[in-house]
């Protein structure tokens, strides 16, 4: 039993997180959320209250961190007396936020692969790189860490087991589906951190497919994909957390990863990546100073989470297996379909924030009942996912399923 | 009669201005070339010295120059004992130099509008926000200041003047149209200094028509144009600094721009300027550093004077008046057909440089021999341009024309 819980970042994600810890605060504990502008904490707070997100009566609390320095998480994870941090900052951070749970004997959780802000898209998988290399100290010193457990990464990885448990006990593929079928109605907008959302994109696309990793370029495989309630949209093989945890754990299938693009986003992503606008190498202009691209690019794009008001239409996130069962041909897409109104009526964020910051709080609380409080560290695919998924159900995440047998929800 | 020959500016159109005058050194005496970096000035001269470009032995001396302080350029006309001055270099120093014409009464050219860099596109007529402004100290001075005399603006103007005297007396409009049908084998890349050649396409487009000031938006008014050695061509309405000349110059004829643009040029200046990433106004990083995308924009794309060596095709910019002679209906297109690979082989630079850079040395020739040594402020449609264009027949730059009996050469 784990009680109190820190979230650590202010953006759109943070924002769904906050109210859905708010809303299950009876069995959370006390709520804390730092980030280096105090302020935009402040702000999260200040919605919550205005939405009468706190289930029972309790603590609330904004801090000012800068969450790169581990003595300094160390010190707030004693003085807030928190049990769990939900670490739904900037990916360059979850190292350090790690190091300071494994001082503390804190649960840890993030949603994306830890990065270098100098490097982009190291070998594979990814996880060997930084988090898997803190795996045996989690074990040693009995400390939770859960790994991705956004939508994709996370709901996605939990579909997988699922599917693989029930379904289609010998998968031959995995293909995770991506695909944002709302609009926001500006001229071009990213639905996260502009930073890190190109980033995702200006690296090598790595899949696993026959045993090895294949890479290819972004945009260079396209496919439609026939949805449930989006209707055929199409996708694009991405690089992307999940495949190098999966790939791991399911060496045997093949895994992929697909994101959904229009023709418009594709045409600005390729007049910035063939100019050099998405680099994160700095350049020296005439007059002498220094720029990261990257850093301009996101600093004249729309704030992501100014989208929310405006945003209509729905996404549809889901994970295709296919395989054998019993010798059998099988195949299974389970999924998700999140209407970004919906969320922006429920917590004040788009559907993009929604999916990726509502599963981090149902992970807390199991974690706070003891059910995920595995005491090591765990890709989400290691983990039981009915127990998730149940909640999920619950909160604002419904799980459907599409199999020869039609579409339904899902529950347990 | 004036003597001796002072360049301001080191890019591509300087290299090609330096050439030809070493290749009429016997006219025009002692060249002297000054920009803040010296190492540039160093680099043409060398580039002179290689081709043997100097006519008659003589002197060729590079120097450091801040063009923004009159001060110094007082300072480097008294040191250099310089009669001419061809300023080649950035548009925002154009009134500091004509200031320190005035204050030594030495002879000023330039080849564009001078420019605030914290403006884009001021109200028209353009030359009236602060050329014409000195007017009367020029005619005062009795210093010959002669506006705008690149290509085009420039020659153009000086066909707008030829076309009315000898062929459309009346004129009811006067169509400046600029065609590079060139190919420089890069992903994308401007012809010339990016900053400049964006901050031409950001702002409002005026044309003179109707006996007003029009306004329309970049690329919203285009026209196919059939053009001689070239061919059929797509060109958009562009603001430009001769039709703020001509139209005070011939207020009773249409006077509009044309300038040639690709598909794929139209749509990254498209995402770059919706993006915002070509203001001239600063923006902060979310690391709070300031910087100007369209400097940052300038950094990454190539530097123009490293397109030449690859630079195929040919250039057609000319002139197109209508109207009536002796009360019938009379057309005819003056224009000019370039050869970047030509340009490259006889000055090492390409053929946008080539036709902005060799108008002002045959301008600087004539001031020599007096012709146009006015000793006032002009545009060039206001002088004479049959000796200009009979030296341009000879230095690189020879006329045509098109009209009811044909195409041909042009000669006085």
């Amino acid at each position: 039993m784990k009680r109190n819980v820190l979230i650590i970042g202010a953006g759109g994600v943070a924002q769904v997180t906050a109210h859905k810890c708010a809303q299950n605060n009876d069995l959370l504990g006390d709520l804390h959320i730092a980030s280096r502008t105090k302020a935009k904490c402040d702000q999260i707070i200040e919605s919550v209250r205005e939405k009468a997100s706190l289930k029972v009566d309790g603590v609330f609390k904004a801090h000012s961190l800068d969450a790169m320095d581990t003595a300094a998480v160390a010190d707030l994870i004693h003085q807030t007396g928190v049990q769990i941090v939900i670490n739904v900052g900037s990916p360059f951070v979850n190292m350090t936020v790690l190091e300071a749970c494994l001082e503390t004997g804190t649960a840890y959780m993030d949603t994306a692969i830890h990065e270098d802000p100098a490097k982009i898209c190291e070998t594979p998988p990814w996880y060997g790189n930084y988090e898997w290399k803190r795996r045996e100290a989690c074990a040693e010193k009995k400390v939770t860490a859960i790994l991705g457990i956004g939508f994709d990464p996370g709901v996605v990885n939990a579909y997988a087991k699922l599917a693989i448990d029930d379904y289609v006990n010998e998968p031959s593929s995995i293909d995770i589906v991506d695909i944002n079928a709302g609009d926001h109605g500006r001229w071009f907008s990213t639905n996260f951190d502009p930073e890190i959302n190109f980033r995702e994109f200006t690296g090598t696309v790595y899949s696993w497919q026959q045993g090895a990793w294949q890479t290819n370029k972004m945009f260079e495989i396209g496919k439609e994909w026939d949805l449930p309630v989006v209707g055929t949209q199409k996708a694009y093989m991405t690089g992307h957390d999940e495949v190098h945890s999966l790939a791991t754990n399911y060496p045997n299938a093949d895994v992929r990863f697909w994101m959904g693009f229009g023709d418009h986003y594709i045409n600005v992503f390729t007049v910035l990546n063939n100019l050099g606008l998405l680099s994160e190498q700095p350049v020296k202009t005439a007059e002498g100073l220094e720029v990261v691209p990257l850093k301009l690019v996101k600093a004249v794009l729309p704030d992501p989470s100014s989208l929310a008001p405006d945003y209509v239409g729905k996404t549809c996130i889901g994970t295709l297996v296919k395989g054998k069962t019993e010798g059998q041909d099988a195949e299974v897409f389970i999924y998700n379909v999140a209407d970004h109104k919906d969320a922006y009526n429920e917590v004040g964020s788009q559907g993009i924030s929604y999916t990726a910051g509502v599963p981090p709080v149902a992970a807390a609380m199991l974690i706070a009942d003891g059910t995920w409080d595995v005491g090591t560290m765990k890709n989400v695919e290691e983990l039981d996912p009915k127990p998730f998924l149940n909640i999920l159900n619950r909160i604002g995440l419904p799980t459907f399923i599409k199999d020869a047998n039609g579409e339904r929800p899902l529950t347990f």
